[in-house]
């Protein structure tokens, strides 16, 4: 490309000034603890950031869990690939399918019960470094499970576990308690454009 | 919980309608190709979010890339992990640590161009199902690489490979292109309350 040196010296003088900032925040960033990250909104990537960050845990020999409270008829490919790895991942699939798919609340409560009841084992055991509730929001915003007892259960965890939480809809209770949230909004969407889910991104 | 059947009835009426939108959308939705998915934004998960879709192709047995434009001092967790997969993930790092680590915008472009070069080996496989192009819009922002080009080579990948491109700043450009664009915003996050980042969770 053609450059100026004028250029690399304007940018050398912002990257210098960014870099004292970013010293100073990690500096200022003592603390070790498990951190509640929430991954909500309508956009494309919630559960499969939490997915990468599982990746990411593996990568250092954290011990992991993960449990679906909605299977999705569709995305399998990530239970493929993560539960070839049962010495380091606990993985449940909890859920009966979507609830316009079922088509029954009381068994989607039931099942979100269950759920809970394996999560909890996690939630309970320090030997767990990262657990995933991947679409927890959901379950919580049709009022399958009560978000006083599930924010009290999160609270009562190791306090080195990390804990992700994904799904449209957070509760406000829920974002207030985490310490990280993230909300993903669609800009565009391939459906618009009439293409179907693909294997390997949406499935 | 205390339910009430009026409760139950309104629920399955609303999942009815849901269902029949849902079924029609996936019906009017039909075809197959590689699609350029785009997350951007400024809050956290863009690239875990693209490790999560790695994660995902790989259990669907599909052969992927990753090239790192900028490498974080931190973010090595990912690395780890999928490096342990050499027979299905070709995976490079080709940056040279953030631009405001190494002050020399010279050396930032040169990295950028060589980190493109290996994409571009990948670009043209057709074997290779899904790339991860890490940070490529960073690189793109600072005006590293020409987006023109970028943008051309994208165009002429092989019809069925997708491409996952993230970090902030977005080019219009890079969005008019691409299938699904999701933006990720910061609700909160842990650095605010002085909370270091954590291992597996940033790191």
């Amino acid at each position: 490309m053609n450059e100026s040196p004028e250029r690399d010296e304007r940018h050398l003088a912002r990257m210098l000034r960014k870099k004292a900032v970013m010293d100073e925040r990690i500096a200022s960033a003592p603390n070790e603890c498990g951190l509640l990250l929430v991954l909500t909104g309508n956009g494309k990537g919630k559960s499969s950031s939490a997915f990468g960050m599982l990746a990411r845990a593996m990568g250092h020999d954290i011990q992991c869990g993960v449990v679906q409270f909605i299977k999705g008829s569709h995305s399998t490919g990530e239970e493929f690939f993560f539960r070839r790895f049962p010495e380091q991942v606990r993985y449940y699939v909890m859920g009966e399918g979507y609830t316009w798919e079922t088509q029954d609340r009381q068994r989607d409560i039931a099942a979100a019960e269950a759920a809970w009841e394996v999560s909890l084992e996690m939630l309970r055991d320090p030997s767990i470094g990262l657990v995933v509730l991947d679409e927890l929001n959901i379950a919580l915003k049709h009022g399958y499970l009560d978000i006083e007892r599930v924010l009290s259960d999160l609270q009562a965890r190791p306090p080195m576990q990390h804990v992700i939480v994904t799904g449209r809809g957070a509760k406000p209770e829920m974002i207030d308690m985490a310490d990280t949230v993230s909300d993903i909004t669609v800009v565009k969407h391939a459906f618009q454009s009439g293409i179907r889910a693909q294997k390997g991104i949406e499935l």
